[in-house]
């Protein structure tokens, strides 16, 4: 079973690698660029039996910050 | 138009980020973990009139380092 897992940083925290990409994309020349925000993605290669709801405490305990993050689990 | 960029390092390019992933969630029990990829999402909010054409060629520019990194881009 494959799963994907998409981590982003909640509405209203601060995302300074994403505001870092929309200063270099609006100094490229792309000023259609009005917001950008940055996240991890993370590709799960998993045994047979493991369920979705593995995934979601792998993403409580150790891949997201639940303070600061949200995450989303897409299953492939 | 918004459009979400997916950079992941290609296959067969080492990732130290999924390895360590990969080993914590060992470490944590997580026994089915066979493999993990990390890589990165990239949300962007565009105003209109901007095209696929200019998001392939901000990940072509700026966004992928395409000689290790592959990229997807999906409009929403």
């Amino acid at each position: 079973m494959k799963a994907r897992v998409h981590v982003m940083l909640k509405n209203g925290v601060l995302d300074p690698q994403g505001e870092a990409v929309r200063h270099a994309l609006g100094a490229l020349g792309f000023d259609k660029v009005e917001g950008v925000r940055q996240g991890k993605v993370i590709d799960l290669d998993l045994a047979d039996g493991a369920t979705e709801a593995d995934v979601t405490e792998m993403c409580e305990k150790l891949l997201a910050n639940t303070v600061i993050e949200s995450y989303s689990i897409e299953i492939q």
